[in-house]
């Protein structure tokens, strides 16, 4: 920074200086000279060249430069903080015994029409360049059942992480982008009823809790629980209310049981029937002891066209205040449901093969935890590199180069500035300013006694070793960090 | 496999009765009975309708079901070789200090066009649906460049692992397809003569050794090389084809040195100095020890318009022959070069950043992985679970999900099958078809002992434990293991 610093205003100074020569010139008034010039000249002068310079930076080019609409890079500080998220959830699918699986990121049109409802106009259609009509996938549930339809699976338990296409109207403040990655995690196949339900939102809540958002909860979308039981159990719909009605005021884990208790809904066989499901997923989510992690929402709406039963969507309990924080407002950071028919609708005799998922909200959850850190002031480091390799004296490219390579093929990750005669200070503060904990430096008095320094960064301790015992030692110190 | 078999001998017989009931109903046989069928009729019937079954699978649906072409599905065998590959090539990228980085997996059509010369028809085009023009990025340079002009980044080192997209006629049998994986890693900025591009030639020797494909070469085009001394080092051409005929006798190691000695190029000054890069850039690759594995080609072509100067290719030496493996036939494996032009295309003013990077070529690499893989039978594991959880006896569905909701807690991959009351052989078999390692197993008299059975289901030794101590005895062994 320092350097940074004396460096603009070193050119501000100069660029004064050119200033006045050119005003001197233009007026001819020999007399102003350099020393006449005053402190508020200056200033001016300096401000003025500077807002220019600013504006020149923020000019934009005869071409234009940038991402398309609803899309961004990713810099190595987001990657770094996705990378850490993306290995939290992906561990907790394969702790769950799930296969990974990928698609294309486009499949032919006909394949994705008709299976998102109003959402299909967001589709990414590719140009006809003559052959098939191709669309960018919009989520990752489709693709997995045609695969499945394709390929005559009956019975699979995978996760799948990539990005998928939507050209919504993007609310980029919020996190939501045209391009984003989604994280799925999804079980098809014939079962016992509620078992994998079940799992699905024991996964929910084992990612939701590691991630360490905060307070959440689940809650399940009872339009779609009463239509279950009207048009499939076959309850009458004033009984279905009145379980409604229970859902609406309490909404919580004992729920089930005092419906049981109620005579008029425990003396009703349809309505018994009707509970019956719900009962189980509650008995099964109490054993998992995530009971009480998930609520009925009234308002909740259907999602995507494909889902047939229950849906569910986690919300972030509250926005985590804390001193320095700035309010969040993110809504559901996870979602999923039953889908029994989609897979039936690719297969050319229909056969069925019953569904139930989930989906992680991960560019919510990048979001929220990229705020957090910036509001903490917390800094991320890009490199994982864990040894610098420097040199005090000139003439040492040749010896650095033949240590950096020893190193490298010893595992060590490890890196050196790329010049012939740097300077000792550069190469320190370098290692300073991207967090590299230890510096080796060789130099004459080195090369001559067989040794290598190895400094801390952090302490700046310095301790002088035996060139062979270099790669042994840097690893035991890294061992113990 | 028995199960199976024995369902479709039970469904053949039943659909043969149904065979001779219409028969019967169509001649008004009656006296044609179930005992009469002769065992010749009942084996004739029994193909023709497995026959007729077989065909009626493998007729098209109405509606097409497949993936784009050129494009295929990554099932969860490939994802695993995959996983294990990008693995290796990205901690070296890492050992090596690169930052990761994203880019959105289309860019605005005019970033990309004018910079792949005649491949620029090859590119995915979006459909207009209203905004911008839109192409599926046709490489990981391009957009790395766009992304240094946009953010004025003068200085960095990065690797980017990602899709890209090309319109190639798909030649499928030899791993190349239309949608594939890239893996790049680049160094931009202006550095000392030749540091960063040995450290890039050091990667592709650690990557391809690393990976144990057998032996390989580093090739760099000499026309390229030739260009550079003429155009830019202002060398007579007949001097330089005189560099020419030492770079195709000999090809290796010692080349600089024999050039340097011979009078008609070591009394020309010009010759010197068009030299002197290169024997900058042996010297490097000496003392990172991998000069040998780095020769010249006269025949390499030239590749995308971008490069600017040297351009190298990795090619596996010869087919690896072993006992049971086809012959492999793969080409190049890596690729890579210095385009100093390409960000400056982007700058408003023109500003250059020198750029040398390479890429690595995974799906040929994944290819052959897995062909190696067949040929020698190996399986892969596609779950990473580690104990499953089993019972012997019926009604013991939620003493399972207890225990499995435990271990899951306590970071321990695990599984059970999604029934109520599954056989004990059904649910051994699962560990032993999909290599689980550890069964626990809760019955009746366990649960009444207060303790769980551990069972090795390699050498099926079973152990009661203390039902607290099983997580704890859980990871022991799998610590062990």
């Amino acid at each position: 920074m320092k350097w940074c610093f004396g460096f603009l205003l070193l050119r501000v100074k100069s660029l004064c200086r050119l200033v006045v020569n050119r005003v001197r010139d233009a007026t001819g008034l020999a007399s102003v000279q350099r020393s006449h010039i005053s402190h508020s000249f200056f200033c001016q002068v300096a401000e003025a060249v500077l807002t220019s310079q600013l504006k020149a930076h923020q000019e934009k080019p005869n071409f234009i430069i940038k991402t398309p609409k609803g899309t961004r890079d990713l810099s190595p500080q987001h990657m770094v903080v996705r990378e850490k998220i993306l290995d939290l959830v992906i561990s907790c699918f394969k702790r769950h015994g799930a296969k990974g699986m990928d698609t294309p990121a486009f499949e032919l049109k006909e394949t994705l029409t008709e299976k998102y409802g109003e959402d299909s106009g967001l589709m990414y259609d590719l140009k006809d360049q003559g052959g098939e009509l191709l669309s960018l996938r919009y989520d990752l549930t489709v693709p997995f059942a045609r695969y499945l339809a394709m390929n005559k699976v009956k019975k699979m338990k995978r996760y799948h992480v990539g990005k998928v296409w939507r050209r919504e109207s993007p609310a980029i403040v919020q996190g939501r982008y045209r391009e984003f990655c989604q994280c799925d995690f999804d079980i098809a196949g014939q079962f016992d009823p509620m078992i994998p339900d079940a799992e699905c939102l024991k996964i929910m809540c084992e990612i939701l809790s590691g991630l360490q958002l905060g307070d959440f909860l689940i809650k399940m979308a009872w339009k779609d629980v009463r239509h279950e039981m009207v048009a499939k159990k076959g309850l009458a719909p004033e009984v279905a209310d009145r379980i409604g009605d229970y859902v609406q005021c309490h909404g919580g884990v004992s729920l089930v049981e005092q419906m049981f208790q109620d005579p008029r809904l425990s003396q009703n066989k349809q309505a018994l029937e009707g509970l019956g499901d719900l009962k189980l997923l509650f008995e099964y989510l109490t054993l998992f002891g995530i009971a009480d992690k998930i609520s009925f929402d009234l308002s909740l709406a259907r999602g995507l066209d494909y889902y047939t039963g229950v849906i569910y969507e986690a919300v972030l309990l509250q926005t985590p205040i804390q001193a320095g924080e700035d309010p969040l407002n993110v809504g559901s950071v996870a979602a999923g449901g039953r889908y029994d028919g989609l897979v039936g609708m690719f297969h050319p005799k229909g056969h069925k093969v019953p569904c139930v998922g989930l989906s992680i909200g991960v560019e919510r959850i990048f979001y929220i935890v990229e705020q957090r850190m910036k509001n903490k002031g917390e800094k991320v480091r890009t490199t994982e590199t864990q040894v610098f390799v420097a040199t005090p004296q000139k003439n040492f490219l040749q010896e650095r180069l033949k240590l950096i390579a020893e190193l490298w093929d010893s595992g060590i990750k490890a890196e050196m500035l790329y010049k012939n005669n740097p300077k000792l200070l550069t190469q320190l503060h370098y290692c300073e300013s991207t967090g590299i904990p230890l510096v080796v430096i060789i130099g004459e008095q080195e090369l001559k006694e067989g040794v290598i320094k190895i400094r801390s960064v952090a302490s700046r301790e310095e301790v002088a070793i035996k060139r062979e015992n270099l790669v042994a030692e840097i690893q035991k110190r890294l061992s113990e960090s």
